[in-house]
């Protein structure tokens, strides 16, 4: 065999060995994925229900109804906004009568698949949630159920939506059921990403810089916490563990976190864990928006979580991975329903 | 002939004349709706600009945008939402840091193809009346144009929409380029009805209780301001003809209309008369939201306007008829888009 030959065949077996090292690599970085994070599951969206279309589709007009809340000015969709997947761009919401709210609005998309709700955990449930919110002075104003059931008479909510809903209640029209049917509909806000293609094996789903920026997201240590369906959500976590969080964000307030809920002094400045589903879609970032960028959010996590000064190229890198979390929004909450139209507050014309 | 077939026959002959004429009818009153009224035409959304498309986009972004207020939680969908046929439910707008608006939301539906814009005619075009809102210190709270354009950068639209829109601009990022593609955006918001398929001469488009309530409505003399493409928004009328407004309505403050824009006496309680299309989506009614339904509103203009006192039968007449004006809302209203996700206002990051 010639010299040249013999070289070119030498350059062709690295060549094969690089690629087959390479292969080897991206096979063992998806199994290791697939044993941190799990794919969405529509069995998720369940409303565990006989009525659950019916239910939905309640939830889904409530959702986007501002005749829920005092002034008839805002909805849920007020802060969980569409156009910013279920978020209002905002640091912190600001609620009805332009009262402040004290933390940053989650998004609402994807709420099926995380086990703590709230920043703090102060819910039980989805359902607790949205009860909760519906008459909360800060997102809601209204004083008690009878004003709320009011209003969506007078709002032409017949209650026949209601009755279909939830069939076998002599009265449905109630804050439990209203928490019931939103609660049935934010199940239904999944949004399957690339990043579930690849756990269900493509590994074509993901480019080759967010499989690089995922290793790094791995071996950094981000999966501590950001692990699961909802890649967070699942755990309670101090912020802060290295280093005070606020000489990094320059929150002010200072907010204690979950302490004040448990009274208990472990968990001071301890918080939920952020689902890191659309996160690209979702700034500012933190439990007071504090961080307006999300490199800036993923270096202020490294440092005060895990004393690490990430690189700009690893930040990048993780960056581009986090890109590959977001999905499509729903079609049925790209897509405002139509309300019943009845007009909340008029005076009646005289003598007619 | 046996006396049985001749009968059989007369019968079938009064039969015959009696469809005639109902057919007859039917075409007459046709003919007379299709001088009284336009069908919606494609023309009204045309932005009359090389780069229709792109100002379009830009505008439908912009339009549901709430990074243009002062708080950054309210865009021109706050009162204009989707939900609502482009209202907001309420009798009188409530505009940022819970400023009360003097006057009720008019639908941003089908603006293009109204003559007047504003119950009062106190805006020249659509341009001007975006351009008014956008620094109005009850839509907007704005100080000027820094401010927004200010707003909008730090938000992420990066100069290549406007640029992309506006090609022949050196600094397309203005007040006046905002207008520009919100009203382009506005214009596309065309919402045919059963009524325009009529107009077109399918007869059938409209049920025979719709156009025995068209009839109404014409004998009646409500065409005599509610005509044209926009079945209204061409014309100025007092309200309260025959009547004062206010002692039917309850009105309260009594607003004196476009006398305020015109110091002109012969202007006290003149407005607008309402475009009706969508009409049946769109309570409460009247430039103060003072009437909540729409049986109501059609009794309250028929005696003030006409001084006639409708029968409960011509006025479901005439409710059925306006309920053929309700078209689909269009997709590019119904789904909101997916804005840049910049967020408003956040603290930086330290020593990263």
């Amino acid at each position: 065999m010639p010299k040249l030959y013999l070289y070119a065949a030498c350059i062709s077996a690295s060549f094969t060995i690089l690629l087959t090292a390479a292969a080897a690599q991206d096979a063992a970085l998806l199994k290791q994925a697939q044993e941190i994070f799990q794919p969405l599951s529509e069995d998720l969206a369940s409303a565990g229900s006989d009525n659950a279309r019916e239910r939905i589709e309640l939830g889904r007009s409530l959702f986007f109804d501002p005749r829920l809340t005092i002034d008839a000015n805002m909805s849920c969709s007020s802060c969980h906004q569409p156009a910013f997947y279920g978020t209002d761009a905002l640091p912190r919401a600001i609620g009805v009568k332009q009262r402040p709210h004290p933390r940053n609005a989650p998004t609402v998309l994807n709420t099926g698949a995380l086990q703590i709700v709230h920043w703090r955990g102060d819910r039980e449930s989805l359902e607790d949630q949205v009860a909760k919110a519906v008459t909360s002075p800060i997102t809601s104003g209204q004083p008690d159920e009878k004003a709320i059931t009011d209003r969506l008479c007078v709002s032409g909510y017949a209650s026949s939506l209601f009755a279909a809903a939830f069939p076998n209640e002599p009265r449905p029209m109630t804050i439990q059921n209203i928490a019931n049917a939103i609660s049935a509909y934010e199940r239904t806000l999944l949004t399957p990403s690339p990043f579930d293609a690849y756990l269900a094996g493509n590994q074509e789903a993901l480019s080759p810089a967010a499989r690089a920026g995922l290793a790094t997201f791995i071996n950094t240590g981000c999966v501590a916490c950001h692990n699961g369906a909802g890649v967070g959500g699942a755990m309670y976590q101090k912020f802060g563990v290295v280093e005070d969080y606020w000489k990094v964000t320059g929150s002010d307030p200072i907010d204690k976190g979950r302490a004040e809920v448990t009274k208990d002094p472990a968990d001071l400045y301890v918080f939920r864990v952020a689902s890191l589903r659309n996160v690209a879609m979702t700034p500012p970032y933190f439990h007071d928006g504090s961080v307006a960028t999300l490199p800036d959010a993923v270096k202020v996590m490294a440092r005060v979580q895990l004393g690490v000064n990430l690189s700009d190229a690893d930040t990048g890198d993780i960056v581009v991975f986090l890109k590959s979390l977001t999905g499509e929004l729903p079609a049925n909450f790209a897509t405002a329903p139509v309300l019943p139209s009845g007009a909340v507050v008029a005076r009646f014309p005289q003598g007619l």
